[in-house]
């Protein structure tokens, strides 16, 4: 523990919990996949550090990473800005995914959740808020993909308010878009939520389990939709148009991903930052699916996000 | 022409240079390739457009695009904000190409040379600049490649300034670097130079001397390089690493380069902007040549720039 400040139990209890989630959802995709994530440790000098768990090559999976971070001490200068602080301390825990299948008819995923506390200079708290998600990336439109996927984290939140799933549903279609594009949106959605602030402790508790209650479903999310599609048969053409798809991935995740920018120039571990990007990518100029095209009905739902469920 | 300002004759000449330029560049390359550009001629609604030639699948080059605009009006929000000025009018006008070959042992080349007026209420020309450069991204380090790459800027400088190779290398050096990695420069650099403001007329056709000393060696630069690499024979393992590294040279065109992300905030012309993105990338976890190989000794010149020449 770093001196002048002390984390709270939440703190410590969320980075247990994403611990048990990477293990958990680690054990799962190898169960599905046939090979094994390779695990890397690092620390963090002023506080801290993090386990990335990589696979590669798989056999359903062409590349995945699922990392935890836990880390503390003086919050760095560019952070001191975006947060408009004094010097201060802080504690931030998470965990981090990215999924890329070798199927083109399987999506890729992305999950997120974390944990954020800020200190003043005498050690108090002085503001704290969760925050996550989860987003698919078709390379197809299969409909009940999107509404199975959407399904499982309206029934996840809708425990802790109706009015949550809508919310944050419309937050990640905000999001994850491409601007640049057309405002061309990088998948189908799914849910964004940040800076959700305990009132109390007790509030404090409730959030943690909402927390949990999102990551408990991921593999409910995604695995089924894996276990459908992973067997359909591609070829060169669908490998494609896969490849054009993951380069808007990188577009998105460079240029315009808070995370990803804010990682980078925090002097975070470049390597689990960018894990997410795909393996195989191609950038083709002015490249437009044939009008009606099933790659066309893909980019068309990008370019106009729609709701999946009432 | 617009309303309540007048660009220059510079200006005019300047923009009359990047259009002959663009034919002579491109000529020359579809000679060394076999294959033809296509053209796409775009106009912008608030003044002026561009033209766009792009090579796409070509025997030479995989991808390349040779790109030019003539652009003014009323000065975007955001580069207001940038150059810290009131509502204003400009003109920009440039040229700018990026080369990615097929064969490894061809480096991909960037350049791009450009001009600036910025106009006050009155229609007063209150600041002008030129700026450019050229930086060359071998994937196996020829040193004489770029002994001869280097040289011939330094040539065409010389007539100006025997300090200005020297200062603008030193630039290029400093400028095109993947911070997130280590400091890693994208390649073995080049020239690069801007804000080089004409103090009066005179000067201002001195300047336009100096750019076209610049921009009329660039093929001579270059092409001596393809013709003696494009037949070297190569494999998987030469196109898997050109891959890797044209990873980096997407990173550090969506992450760090000003122009790219200057343009796509001030909505410029995207498939215009983003032909500098390579057609084939991959991006693998923790990827690391073997000590000593030859894809070692390009990164560690990357790691560590070198002087090319005295």
């Amino acid at each position: 523990m770093n001196s002048g400040f002390t984390y709270s139990k939440i703190a410590t209890q969320f980075s247990e919990y994403v611990l048990e989630l990477q293990n958990k959802i680690c054990k799962a995709l190898e169960e599905v996949d046939g090979e094994k994530f390779i695990e890397d440790e690092w620390r963090r000098d002023e506080g801290g550090g993090g386990l990335s768990r990589i696979l590669t090559n798989g056999n359903v999976f062409e590349k995945g990473g699922v990392n935890t971070s836990k880390v503390f001490g003086k919050l760095p200068d560019p952070m001191q800005k975006a947060f408009n602080v004094e010097e201060s301390n802080f504690f931030a825990a998470g965990i981090s995914l990215v999924i890329h299948p070798k199927n083109p008819y399987v999506p890729t995923v992305h999950a997120n959740w974390r944990y954020f506390e800020l200190f003043d200079a005498k050690g108090t708290i002085v503001d704290n808020w969760f925050g996550g998600g989860t987003d698919l990336t078709p390379y197809y439109l299969l409909e009940e993909d999107a509404i199975h996927f959407h399904s499982i984290f309206k029934n996840a939140m809708k425990h802790f308010g109706d009015e949550l799933y809508p919310a944050y549903k419309k937050n990640c279609d905000e999001y994850f878009v491409n601007t640049h594009r057309n405002n061309e949106a990088r998948g189908i959605g799914g849910v964004f939520y940040d800076y959700l602030r305990p009132k109390d402790e007790q509030d404090a508790e409730r959030l943690l389990s909402f927390q949990k209650a999102n990551g408990d479903c991921f593999l409910n999310s995604y695995l089924p939709i894996v276990a459908k599609r992973k067997n359909m048969s591609f070829g060169e053409k669908e490998k494609h148009w896969q490849e054009i798809r993951r380069g808007r991935y990188v577009e998105f995740n460079l240029i315009h991903d808070r995370g990803t920018l804010f990682g980078l120039k925090t002097n975070g571990r470049t390597e689990s930052i960018l894990m997410s990007l795909p393996p195989t990518v191609r950038f083709e100029y002015n490249y437009q699916p044939k009008p009606g095209s099933e790659e066309d009905k893909l980019l068309q739902v990008c370019l106009k996000p729609r709701g999946w469920i009432d």
